[in-house]
């Protein structure tokens, strides 16, 4: 890190480009040689170790087994599934020499996994005691993207891939269910981020999936995030790959699917809906440093009482003393940059009376605190903190959120404001093809909760008895 | 897991088909589609993934960081460093195309990041203030493979890779001892496998490393493994990607680096070293299931005695209950065929007079156990268990080591015994490649801490000042 902090646009002037500056100054990442890859730098990748142990935890709640499945798909396999291949073909990245020999078959960059696992599934299940099958990985793969833009669109991304396989559809469907209500957990307590849960329209549904489920979020400038999905497959990859299983009538039945996944991306979320002008903020829960002991000018006391208070507070905390030879207030900002929840500043002076200065990222509150107290005081507001930019993102996504009955408001709405935007809609492929052509926006979700009553599809008119959001969305 | 466990090869009749059966049958693996490829199963990771654990929590001593570079190389990258590009061309996968897409330029599926992490020291290295960056990832990699064997050698394997830069030579040169340390440390402590320590020779090396230090095992078989290597790589890859930082004295210098890895491969090296002819053995801290009950006939009295161990266990130990419908004989074997050290049988009748059976898994001994002392005993035995693996893996070495000063005595103690042979050797690249073209042997390393006295070269008798270990090896 160079000596000298960098720029950070405004979020109001252009979010786009502040976007990326808190992502480069905060030190989350770099760009890789190739086109579309990104390097997660060490402050970036702790954040999503601690995503990934949040997720983890709460995968083994439902017996989840973690594994790991090859990179490489033998193009023949991937030809299996008709809507997958279709969906996905365009944008894999393929092998086809090593060294100077060339290959007898193109083998493809795992996109996803889902015809590894079904071409394993296949192989083992041969009755119903062997099921069910409930496996995810923690991985990379690989998309061609025309745009890319740090963890919200990469060439290459880190994932967890869930596939499971199941006796009955009922099990199968509570397992996709089950794991959409893991992420709407995770990421609003956690992430902080308050989701909308919801099913996916026909057009939006995964390729090769019977139905997908989706959490969603609003990002500061009102685009909506599509946060993680957790897919039905029915029994289509079951016909396509023959994962049969003999019952508990003696009969063969075709077994039932499910997918789904969260990725890097939830990254890029964190920052679009938390951060402000000054940099990165992060949600206690997934800061590497919770709090940071900066030393206002070094003496032996001084050093004593920081080096007390990290011990004392790294019982709870993720907790540092930075001890690199940058300026006081080099420092200060740097934490600041880097959305560390709470700093302490401990200085001579203070300390003869006993005291420190703590502040908060979200809301810069300075508060002076006795020593005694200082524990007290950082459970108080870590705790506080936690509550405010959860509801400020919430307080945003409220207030825009809005209700159009035509095109004509919808665009109106899009134009003026920016958000959530609940329509009554067809559902029908064509209606939303032609939605997407003439406002570059795509329905986000079915929502829960919402009362799916009768009305007139706001765009083609015709009978509907589906409300949805639409939003532009990242 | 099908109802019928299948037999396993015995150990002294075909060592490599034992492998293969301990490998298959205790679930850790299966075959990927791909050439060469692996899928490892929940079992197996679960073993990766306390492996993983271990070499973490070492690691951060030393600060190491963790972050993600992409997978894919550039080739014009790749090409920057002479030895390195020679060592691995003939082997790295090459992206083509995406979709149906010609790329302009071939992309590289990473067998190793050191040109990518040149490539990002080279761009933030300016000054001595942005040095030491100790990285580390856990990724996976791929190298084409003409014959393969589970985590021995496959296309794909996964690993840590770590890389480092630093200020002076000695520094890194340091890092590079320490990070054996660690490895030394972490495989004989954890894994149980007594490791030699010491230097490669110049045959041997990393392509690009100035010294490359290795740890290495000898496998029941007699054959040798390289267990893990920490480079000094100087600054090889300092001049080929312009790494420069501006001193204390104001002048530019080149850095120094470092590279370090662990892989799958260790996996094999378990097995190889602890399972017999009753399937895998492993280690109890690497094992999933450190303890696993099983219920000799339900009834309510026994359900809730096997609980109450369970819980009691469960502080200190992975304990599992088997609760699937197999019958008891099926779940004994199971639990020794998967290497669980330490099985205990909850039943009716011993209940009555308040016992339970435990029995261990390396020496096959069964006790009956008081109930009040079963924490007691289980703690005991998980520790002689330990000592006992262990103890029997340098046994092994220890009968296997031998000296030889002649070719032809070389040659008649690997024909008859296989194992460790001590030599003198020169240490010529030519020489060493005429003994890999006689004798399909290679040098595993310079020890630590045997007395390099001089001598005459056992294969061309020129003067000597090493002592070096050849053997046949994996």
């Amino acid at each position: 890190m160079a000596q000298q902090l960098k720029n950070i646009t405004k979020r109001s002037e252009d979010f786009a480009k502040w976007y990326t500056d808190v992502v480069k100054n905060s030190g989350l990442i770099d760009y890789g040689p190739a086109k579309g890859t990104m390097i997660i730098k060490p402050y970036g990748f702790a954040i999503w170790e601690l995503i990934q142990k949040y997720f983890d935890s709460e995968f083994k709640k439902y017996e989840v087994e973690n594994v790991y499945f090859p990179l490489l798909i033998p193009a023949s396999l991937f030809n299996k599934e008709k809507d997958h291949i279709e969906g996905f073909a365009p944008e894999t990245f393929t092998v086809t020499k090593i060294g100077d020999k060339q290959l007898e078959e193109d083998l493809y960059i795992r996109p996803t996994s889902e015809v590894l696992l079904a071409t394993y599934f296949s192989k083992v299940v041969k009755s119903y005691r062997d099921l069910p099958l409930i496996y995810n990985q923690w991985v990379n793969v690989l998309r061609g993207e025309k745009t890319t833009r740090p963890f919200l669109r990469t060439s290459e991304f880190l994932w967890q891939e869930g596939h499971t396989v199941h006796e009955t559809k009922d099990e199968a469907f509570l397992m996709t269910k089950n794991i959409l209500e893991v992420y709407r957990k995770v990421v609003s307590e956690k992430l902080l981020l308050p989701v909308i849960t919801g099913e996916k329209t026909v057009h939006e549904r995964f390729a090769g999936a019977e139905a997908t489920f989706t959490i969603e979020s609003l990002m500061h400038d009102g685009q909506a995030l599509q946060c993680g999905t957790s897919h039905y497959l029915g029994n289509n990859f079951a016909k396509a790959f023959e994962i049969k299983y003999q019952g508990r009538d003696s009969n063969w039945h075709e077994a039932f699917s499910t997918s789904w996944g969260v990725s890097t991306r939830l990254m890029g979320a964190i920052i679009m809906t938390h951060s402000d002008d000054s940099g990165l903020v992060l949600p206690s829960s997934i800061a590497p440093i919770e709090v940071q002991i900066i030393i206002v000018k070094e003496t032996d006391e001084v050093n004593k009482a920081a080096e007390e208070i990290r011990k004392q507070l790294s019982h709870t905390y993720r907790v540092k003393i930075d001890k690199s030879d940058k300026s006081f207030g080099f420092k200060m900002s740097e934490a600041e940059i880097k959305g560390i929840p709470v700093r302490i500043e401990v200085g001579p002076r203070d300390l003869e009376s006993k005291i420190v200065v703590i502040s908060r990222r979200d809301t810069k509150e300075k508060t002076q605190v006795e020593l005694k107290n200082v524990e007290k005081q950082v459970r108080e507001m870590i705790s506080e903190y936690d509550k405010n930019i959860y509801n400020m993102a919430l307080q945003n996504r409220q207030m825009r959120t809005f209700e159009a009955s035509s095109l004509k408001e919808y665009i109106d709405v899009l134009n003026e404001k920016q958000g959530f935007v609940l329509v009554p809609f067809c559902g029908e492929m064509s209606c939303e093809a032609d939605i997407k052509a003439k406002t570059q926006t795509t329905s986000r979700c079915i929502p829960d909760g919402v009362d799916q009553s009768k009305g007139k599809c706001f765009n083609c008119g015709k009978e509907s008895n589906l409300k949805v959001y639409f939003a532009r969305s990242y």
